[in-house]
């Protein structure tokens, strides 16, 4: 056997210089697919010996030695060695050093090339059902803040100035809505790489006899894939998946951002626990909300991983090309950041105080409600483009008195508009906050009934349980 | 009315400066959602008269009103004009000029924010369905050259060296692949983004009584969103759309790659048609392949459109942010970016000559049987390592004289091994191309009988036709 | 003649095909290069003329013809035709018309690989003294700003939690230092393209008597590109200028940041003029910061232009590939749109009313002046670690009091530390906000006085004018 | 003292929860300030002496222990303890164990912001002088290989088609003249990195009377920051530092192309030392050029660190974030990375075998000498346009016929123009390849004359020899 385990043959006269050997050295990063790894390997070996191609005795050998192997590197008694270049030749090396000629069959059939991409594989598949479940819960945490808030209100925003009140419940729900695109995009990417490779073998796949769909099968892949050039030569299902994560990453770093903004003095709407904030080396009253800004920040990392793995495969020829290496560190790295974040912005959401008072305090003043004028005007007839131009008179008078609309001298209302009049009921109604609110009572609206039946759909969603009928639900378009 | 059609209420007392009116303005480039704005004013005014909220009579003037602004706008009768800022006050604007105060009650019950949400996705899911049928279009096209040139073969490659002899129709159907999940990924963006945002308001909805499922359904929407604030204040769906066209570019520049290698002088594996090629200001002898080659730089500019749209989006608070005007441009640079690409893709690929001569003398120069040679090693019991490890004593030995494998004196051959016997006419066979590359006969292999039946899969996927059992299509893992 | 004006010889037998043609076509971008395109042959023509290579009077003949085509175009009388694909054949052909043969000579000796190189690297020169000069006018507007508000105090902020005071001017003059860098490094970008890369030819040159260095220096280029392959080959320099506008960019982002926070109704701090704002078509009270969102919002943008082209250039072979023409677009947008985004903040900056008592409430919340307590401590003899912990329970003890640091009770001042004494006055003067401000005395600090002098210092590099001595300024460093 | 080591003072009531604390810590990454941070605390201690603020003995102690805090870390006697969060902390802790008292004077006056923002610029100038290092050694490889291989003459490409002939040494010293701009680039960012942020505190400089300039000087800084919130809250210097280095990879992959094109058996031109090349684990015959990819491969994974850093810092508002720490990893991935490809790089250019005879045969077949008939006709009076189009005319001809242009047959020569006489020397002598090549005798051209005053050149620029006096040099403009 050549001294290189197997990927250098006798057609070379001499190895690598120490300089290549160290960037061409894989498992460093490539230990993370021991798992798989062995589970492609144990999979191939029985459908060897099913089809007659090595003998049972020689897979049932690879398949306990294979165990003990992945048992030995994983806990620590065999360490992974570099000059053996990658995870792959790692495992094979020390199967053939614990059982001989069997494990030297092991390879029959296969190619590092349909290896890599199996592993690769079953490492998405497994890192998409690990997010999926990092941001169910993160849902179901957002789901049980705004039920406990479903009644206190907080300005909306547009362009960061005030807009309108909604519940907090509602602006809270929104982020589930977000991330649960963001759960059918990961989940849906997982599902297209759940296409087993194996079988490609380098790129032609191989003369011997073997059963793809069987291994397929036993490795709960949902079919094979169909060319096997392409197979082994392309790794769109990792960047399908990393543009999932990405996207997600994203609307942590919207959610980070609300949580910084919202701690801070000016705002003050919420008290992030001290869990998850740091002190300063100079300032003793500091109370920094740290994990937010991480969160925040780490959109950058997970939006440069996308960058790196696209990059790396624009105008690759075909079929397999040593960049390919370059795709799996941006992977694993989107993957453990937005999986961490998630974490994180479980944990703080979890246990954040929210401050009614300061957030009611808010909504009472920037004339929030001045919309609910231009309302009650079109509802006299008005047309709207005349009601908004009316009340926009309105907050100007407003503006000039240093007041809120609904403490304007009544002739300056009346100035405005003779369809106003401030001593009606159903005008000074108007400034209720709870009722301007629940007016807004249409599917997706802030009303808090429907923000009540959102956060029931959202459960039942997430935990199977029945939900009662709630009018807002019914969101299908009927043609 | 205010001097500026509604957006600048008269709570302003001044104008925007030039330098700011320019900048904000954004009917540049979202005259492109005229289509999508119409048909979405068209369905708000019939709901608003369905729902009792304005006159029958004035939806029918605002709908025939509409009608006429769009064809004038369409056909440069009437200019749109900067100073209103955008498509949608545009419209808004040339309506009341022709009817009068009916358009002013168009805008009763939305704002621009669903608005433009609403026209984005209908643009989103009308794009998506664009690019789906350009795909498909090229995958046909890849059949065809691929059942055109079932039985010549070429060299398949790794790491760009020879490597193993595959029908050149099984690379060609190697891209086909790669195209069919990005169709699948175009049209998962395009049914995600297919929920409609109306009826959301600025941000909180509104108070009048809209049916938004009605409008969701007239407008061909599969339902409605969840969330008032989530609705205006994410472009996620344009995110993945990007993504998914990121993707389908790379797999393009793959090919433009490869066709730039093949028509080179060096390879000589096609001639591109004139139709696609370009001359030389100075060099008279030139014929360059600058089709493919701007296919290939392309992808720089989709991979940058994505990154455009992801940092824009990056840490914005709720809801609706001025920032998101900037999620337009790069949408539809991407779109028409890969739309072009794949048609002229699809030109050079028809019109394209494929020297079957040349890739036959390529398949018969650096030793592509080698692994054939392993293959009938293990056939003979030689563990797979082993035989490996003989057949590059073999190839070193070939190296030195300068010859293929076969040619090899026999002698050679027997020093490397007892088990192989050059006179033996399995050996010999093993040096057959055709026979090499049909003894290659898995799902997903190159065998010929297993490409046709991909093509036949394919093609019956494509264009519904029926298609013959071929086993090779059984690709679906039995557990 | 052929019919393509001379980049299609009679070596081929047809045209393009339109798909073809249109993706081909650069005029749609590169009219922008009309200015350089003619500049540059005028300098050519000049000297093939005194190298004896085409006679004196068609070189005049070919230099007034120039300047009546570029006036053609300019002025509209002459439209850009897609068919002659790019300006440089625009500009040949419509030459050639004009004044027949002799423009049948202006091409002698070139190639357009180097023409638009060097149309290229003069573009790059010239919108990095542009870019140069509105950098410096929103520094010299950030001084004016300063100036007015230098004993206007605001908090400074880490993690956006109120950490110490600093005068407003400051604050301000930290985007000045960010900027004086950011021009600094477009004005080496825009040195560094100053190479004339005319006289490379195609690739390889020209055997005709050339006087490439007469070239540079008439046009005003420092000297002449070393390598012809590279010279025709690389646009590393409009990389660099794109690098340098993304940063610049993305420091304005910072500033619009804070802009769009500061205009909230939470901070309060300043009031941007209503010329930099926008209203919304629904709600008539809002007043938006539309164009800070915007400039902050473009980061994007330039970020992915800079993505575009880096990503074109990766692994292109030598020398000159199509792919480059994809490299214009982005470095037009790029400048544009920091071009832009300077003026726009300028303009902001400029208007915006400060509001200097909301500011001095927020100094007055959130013992910003802690650490005023830990270096009175430190000056006691207490070591840093320990002040630092006994200021620590300090806060925390004021926290529960719900007071200031300054308004706690003196039995709990004096059970932190025996070395406080609230009755002592230079105790109390910890509290003073000028006093505190002032005593951070060191250079690039914010006491007042250091602050003045660096809007002295750069002032003085702006505008030329003398400046006072002032020992803030002496910050070299002396070995 | 509290637990956490000083940054998180008595003011809070708990501690991190894990998922927190493991996300905030940064001494897996930051151990690499481990020698800039010990030099920076060294040079403050001192400064903190002299100027009186702390004891002279206390400094004494300090910087003896932190040396022996920084050699227990480097070997590993004392491991990094993530539960100190960072370097800084670590370093301090250690030395508190070591010294008690005086050690908690160390941090006196500063703050762990200005401390990393030191530490960073010290990494990233140490950085820069490193990358130049190698990037001239990498010019000197290019140099050397370019002379040996002075006469041979290979094609020159653009589009990847064969164009002109050129020097082999004229090829490689096209990498030369890029890198040499990457030096620069690199030189410029390590220069601008080299100014003092220590002193700027948290935010706000310190109230101590503390000599930042002597700090600077002791640490080789070019001089002090000029604003304390901008010193501790930007990292442009950082973004620049992988700006250039990014540029530099892009070189590298282009290179690192053409050694994949250039080793492919269609090309044949260079053998790449097996030292930089791997095996198939499956294919025995297989010889790949995987460091050439790896390199290539290795862009991506720059550019995304640029797109990582800069989206991090895209709209923070002042001063310092958190955010920022994700800053660090970026540039340490990009400049080891570079670093890597660089020395790689070197070794396959060193020891890469050049095949000139593949390269003769190339330069002999594909009409490259084409243009030279076209500069022979325009010597003869034809405007260039209509000898252009004469040649074109006559390489159809030989396409047809089959043959290189001067294989052509005597009368379809004179068919094409009177002005050809395929009898007449000069003709003739068209086709002599070296005799073409030196004609092409301007500055930057190929003429061997011209490459190799070039190779004379950048060596003395390199080695500081003397050279002779060469015509090609003097590339300065003369106004």
């Amino acid at each position: 056997m050549s001294t290189d385990g197997g990927a250098r043959s006798r057609r070379f006269g001499k190895g690598m210089s120490p300089d290549a050997r160290s960037m061409n050295a894989s498992v460093d990063f490539d230990w993370r697919l021991l798992e798989h790894d062995v589970a492609g390997s144990i999979a191939h070996a029985r459908m060897l010996a099913a089809q007659g191609i090595i003998p049972a005795a020689d897979a049932e050998a690879i398949v306990i030695g294979l165990l003990a192997v992945k048992e030995d590197l994983e806990e620590g008694r065999v360490a992974f060695d570099p000059e053996l270049e990658d995870v792959h030749m790692n495992v094979e090396a020390r199967l053939i050093e614990r059982i001989g000629d069997p494990g030297r069959r092991l390879h029959t059939g296969r190619s590092r090339n349909d290896q890599v991409a199996t592993d690769l594989r079953l490492y998405a598949r497994a890192a998409a059902v690990d997010l999926v479940g990092l941001i169910d819960r993160l849902r179901l945490a957002l789901c049980a803040r705004a039920e406990e808030h479903l009644d206190a209100f907080m300005p909306g925003y547009t362009h960061l100035q005030r807009a309108q009140p909604v519940p907090v419940a509602h602006h809270l729900m929104a982020y589930e809505a977000m991330l649960a695109r963001d759960r059918a995009r990961v989940h849906d990417a997982g599902a297209r790489a759940a296409e087993s490779p194996l079988g490609s073998g380098a790129l032609a796949a191989t003369t011997l006899p073997i059963d793809r769909v069987a291994v397929a099968a036993s490795l709960g892949f949902a079919g094979v894939t169909h060319n096997s050039l392409d197979a082994v030569g392309d790794r769109d299902f990792a960047v399908e998946l990393v543009s999932a994560a990405a996207l997600c990453q994203v609307h942590l770093s919207r959610l980070a951002e609300e949580l910084v903004l919202w701690s801070s003095q000016e705002f003050g709407f919420v008290r992030l626990s001290e869990s998850y904030c740091s002190g300063s080396s100079l300032m003793p009253h500091k109370v920094n909300p740290d994990l937010a800004e991480l969160v925040r920040g780490k959109t950058g990392r997970v939006v440069g991983d996308w960058v790196s793995l696209i990059t790396t495969l624009k105008a690759l020829p075909l079929s397999y090309n040593k960049d390919l290496q370059e795709t799996q560190e941006p992977l694993y790295d989107a993957v453990d950041t937005v999986a961490a974040c998630l974490g994180v912005t479980t944990g703080m959401v979890l246990t954040m105080e929210i401050d009614r008072e300061a957030m009611a305090r808010a909504v009472a003043r920037g004339h929030l409600l001045a919309t609910e004028v231009v309302d009650y005007l079109v509802g006299k007839g008005l047309p709207f483009r005349q009601a908004h131009d009316v009340v926009g008179g309105l907050v100007r008078r407003a503006e000039e008195h240093r007041v809120e609309l609904d403490a304007l001298p009544p002739d300056e209302i009346r100035a405005e508009s003779a369809l106003l009049d401030p001593d009606d009921e159903g005008f000074r109604a108007l400034f209720e906050v709870a009722r301007a609110v629940d007016r807004r009572d249409v599917p997706g609206g802030p009303a808090r009934a429907r923000v009540a039946g959102e956060i029931a759909r959202v459960r039942a969603e997430l935990t199977g349980a029945p939900r009662a009928e709630n009018p807002a639900d019914s969101d299908e378009a009927k043609p």
